[in-house]
């Protein structure tokens, strides 16, 4: 880590800075990809995943026989740690639902607003060694409250051409049964045009390596949403004399772990601090099988010394994905964050409570994005509609004001409309 | 308008195409000014002022004597129109507010939502003849409700130099001061970089011509967030036997007049009813300033005949910005309604009535966006950030489902955070 004390303010945003990504690049790589599946459906999705993943895939739709051996296959601890989880994050979701609205403006005009699932979502879930069945709570389970109608889920096969269990058996415990085994580039793809087996949709969701990501931002052009736009995880943890070094060394590592790109900011009351986190960084790195990872995302890291005050200005300067406030009294600190994703709480919230299970949602803003945009939630898979209703009372007081605004914009047909209706009401 | 009688639904999406927008030769006319906007910063606007908008502007900023004067000059009855519009606006949109919430997801596991304004927001609106005053209250009013700290007003100077006193009196009336003088993807490239006199936001809205629309689109990719893709202002009309057809007729009229590439959809229960509604299209149009703009618009626009069923599936795949219904009991068809914007109910509801001052707002998804974004709203000036606080109780119950969940996605560091702190609470 790069240890900074009292760094002057103006030196923040170059202390700060994220690496920058280059999407452009991927982008020239990603974009046949997308056309090939775009012509040619299922058979370029057979043939980009025999090249990407290295197996032949035929039906890429999981069949209900698989579904049934990854339940044979998650152990038993497993699928009860699962099934907690998808309840907390229920219980916290679910108090999101926003009932409708209704507000009487003026005598006579009601005006309305609702929150309709988006018709058709698609989840994305990265393959690999490490199966992300946790992402597939944080994203089907708010899909599967909001209503959608529609709910696909893409992952990739591995060599034997299966999907990992544990990913099967989350998918079907919170009632995704649509898995598709396709990952990439050519997943995103699928669920932007549709292809013979996948159907299109209206939003994907969902976390990736580059290519994903750089596929989901040319989804963007093609007139899907996103989920958010993506950057590299991320923590920052305010520190004071209260913290415990071993709980903060073992919060930074958790998030260097993650890879090597991974950012990691400690802000320290003191030198000392620092110093006492490092040496725990130190020790617990050793017993990491992932240390090579987590030691060259340390070596970007940076470490700050500030008194507290610097510090919130600091940490709302960032905006960080995570902030974990290891403190005596978070909330002092907490009510005075106006720019983070998730914040953790005190000594005994470790990110990783988010991450898996306290019921939050671990799909969250990176890069400063904390800024303007909001984690995941229930709002992410709904959009509101508004609606407004006038009585023949209603339009009587309206209208006019209506008509003198719609003739100072020089829109006289929007005048008009008005002025029709005025006149039957005044002609019954 | 080009009228079809019960069309195949495998012709919907044909005879529903909007026309495309290729934003990518813009791009490359933008980017030039974006960057020396960057470079350059005030001494760039000035010249781009002088060359785009035919003037030579010292001071950017609007002056406390030209807002005093602005106030002279809006007549009284707009005024209180303006007011009144304003009131209805802040109800509806105050609302909106939604409580900090808390839910406890097992006992000792609290998680919490709370919305924080979004810190700088900028809003562009459009100069020209018709000054759009509402647009203003549509931006303006939610970003003062959400807290924003920092509301930033750019739009373009006419030849003296001015901003039409309508806009200065609504920026004013709702407590928007920082108000400048700047237009096109200058003041948009302002907005991204900050420049001497403006301040560089973290969010952009509002509407504004290709320049202004591409330019939003580059600013997504430095970083800030836009409130959503823009497309062509366009409105569906359902009309059964009920509707007034010189209602319809205008609904129609007061939706193509926005520009020659405004979108209009009839979709009628028979063609008679299309045939009345066309009569009285002719007849309003001839009395119309913009009867040129809007009888192009109405060239492209379609017709459609179809019973009820297929009408709601016709309209549900179109996803209209504006959504008349313009029958006698309009509930019935809305809440069937999925992919819609804003919903217009019944016979007396015009769309001017949602574009001015019943309440709503008329910052509207557009383009078949409605499918997965929500119009402007108060969510769209904050964020939702999460917090979590684990107690020593919580931890015992949580910490182990969390600990066999990071070890099953191999993430050991995250699983170490846990047992750490569970560990000490053992020795305690």
């Amino acid at each position: 880590m790069r240890v900074f004390v009292n760094p002057d303010k103006a030196t923040w945003p170059d202390l700060l800075k994220r690496p920058t990504m280059d999407l452009e690049e991927i982008e020239q790589r990603v974009r046949p990809v997308i056309e090939k599946v775009k012509l040619e459906g299922d058979a370029a999705l057979k043939q980009f995943t025999q090249e990407f993943d290295g197996v032949a895939i035929d039906e890429f739709q999981v069949s209900e026989a698989e579904f049934t051996e990854a339940e044979t296959l998650v152990e038993a601890d497993l699928k009860t740690a699962i099934l907690t989880a998808k309840s907390n994050i229920e219980a916290f979701h679910k108090a999101q639902k926003q009932e409708e609205l209704v507000v009487e403006t003026m005598p006579g005009v009601k005006c309305y607003r609702r929150s309709v699932g988006i018709e058709k979502v698609g989840l994305y879930i990265p393959g690999g060694t490490a199966p992300l069945f946790s992402t597939v709570l944080m994203l089907a389970v708010p899909a599967k409250l909001a209503g959608c109608q529609e709910v696909v889920l893409c992952s990739p096969p591995n060599k034997e051409g299966k999907i990992h269990p544990a990913i099967l058996y989350t998918a079907k415990a919170v009632g995704v049964t649509k898995v598709f085994k396709v990952g990439g580039a050519q997943a995103v793809a699928a669920f932007t045009f549709g292809t013979e087996s996948i159907p299109q949709v209206n939003k994907i969701f969902g976390p990736g390596n580059q290519y994903v990501t750089a596929a989901k931002q040319l989804a963007t052009r093609f007139g899907l949403a996103i989920d958010m736009p993506a950057g590299p995880s991320e923590v920052a943890v305010y520190a004071n004399a209260s913290a415990n070094p071993s709980f903060v060394a073992a919060d930074l590592l958790s998030q260097a772990e993650h890879g090597v790109d991974s950012q990691v900011v400690l802000v320290a009351s003191s030198e000392e601090v620092v110093k006492n986190v490092q040496a725990e960084i130190e020790s617990q790195l050793k017993a990491l099988p992932r240390a090579e990872f987590a030691a060259k995302a340390l070596a970007n890291s940076v470490a700050v010394v500030l008194g507290e005050i610097e510090a919130i200005a600091l940490l709302n300067e960032y905006g960080a994905e995570h902030l974990i406030l290891s403190v005596d009294e978070p909330w002092n600190i907490a009510n005075q964050i106006i720019n983070a994703g998730s914040v953790f709480l005190g000594h005994l919230t470790p990110e990783s409570a988010g991450d898996y299970a306290s019921g939050t949602n671990h799909t969250l803003p990176t890069n400063g994005y904390a800024k303007m945009y909001s984690g995941v939630s229930l709002d992410s898979f709904v959009k509101k509609i508004t609606y407004q209703e006038i009585t023949p009372e209603g339009l009587k007081v309206l209208g006019p004001v209506v008509e003198k605004m719609a003739a100072a914009e020089q829109l006289e047909a929007h005048k008009n409309a008005v002025t029709l209706r005025l006149k039957s009401l005044n002609n019954v």
